[in-house]
């Protein structure tokens, strides 16, 4: 692999997809190379059919384990079909969401171990890491508020029917993967101004790989 | 959990269908609790979408990966829904093909790797595994030849269309389980008059539970 593997992680309400939005045509703006954001299922179609299971609100009565190798299986196929192709080209890949997801939702929120559910990712990623994760931090107050100001924006969906004590545990995942791994996860503050947070992740991403931008 | 779990193992063309529909009628007639046959996807509603994606010959750019992850899935929510209650109760369960199979087809013959794929059906299992297991042994040509003659019975599907090389590679995989696993494994030498391998079976489980038959 030879391309660069970059991935966003936050709990709901974090501002992922505002920042992403913002981010991603000044970075394409000084990048050296083709430039690709991508999420799960990502068009794989595959991974599309996966995902339609695991949203399906009908599926009330399934398991915790089953949800979390379902997001496993999605994510394998969207790497084999759409990341690795472009890291294979030396593309940089944005990816929002991958591993941490599921070790803060369905292993801290769902109560099912994070690192069972890692160490099941790695059967999925066969090993494959980010370069660089951006980790945007907020309070889970300050997230939930900022959902439910939103909440005509977003489809509704089985995760956002968790409760509070739920998101607690994905917050508490997510600040034990920060401190797990120091060197690949950069934590942004995403209780700043949205101009902020975008200018911090901005710096963050040029900074590590410097000659990849400018 | 208070039942007895057996599975059935074995390659293509063991005869496995065959065995268990002759031998479920006479361990029932002796068991002295409730007896189900079950196999994947079961029932599980769940199970058998996850199912559908799997075998969906559309579905020709699956990775191996996602089709093992795929598999721990559905055997998960069928765990959950169908065999864990059963045994709860304390009733014998009788399972055609568990983690076995996928060790041996995804592990061996995709390989992808037997302890990768066995690691990664215990994060489905959570650790269950049978009390005992019945393993139909034939050479691979032996069940191939018998597969071939039997084509117009079976429903074709995307395994059936893999190479002498990949079923010699399930042979193998379970060739080791069984060497890997001497107290859990029985192995029966289906190249045998149907009758008389029924008999060995029917001999393997009365013997191992008596307390439960008779």
């Amino acid at each position: 692999m030879t391309g660069t593997f970059i991935t966003f992680e936050g709990p709901d309400g974090a501002g992922k997809t505002s920042v992403l939005q913002a981010l991603i045509p000044r970075l394409k703006a000084q990048s050296q190379v083709a430039l690709n954001l991508t999420r799960e299922p990502g068009g794989a179609k595959i991974s599309e059919k996966i995902r339609d299971v695991i949203l399906d609100p009908a599926n009330t009565e399934m398991d915790a384990r089953t949800e979390a190798l379902l997001y496993a299986a999605s994510r394998r196929q969207h790497l084999v079909e759409v990341i690795k192709p472009a890291l294979a080209q030396g593309d940089i890949v944005i990816c929002d969401r991958f591993v941490d997801s599921s070790v803060a939702y369905q292993g801290g929120g769902r109560q099912i171990g994070t690192q069972a559910v890692l160490q099941m990712n790695q059967f999925a990623t066969a090993g494959l890491e980010p370069d660089l994760t951006i980790y945007l931090d907020v309070p889970v107050q300050v997230g939930l508020d900022r959902i439910a100001a939103h909440q005509h924006e977003r489809q509704y969906d089985r995760l956002d029917q968790e409760s509070l004590a739920f998101h607690e545990r994905v917050h508490s995942a997510y600040m034990k993967l920060v401190a797990d791994n120091p060197m690949r996860i950069v934590t942004v503050d995403a209780t700043q101004p949205l101009g902020s947070v975008v200018t911090a992740a901005e710096a963050a991403i040029t900074k590590r790989f410097p000659s990849l931008f400018g």
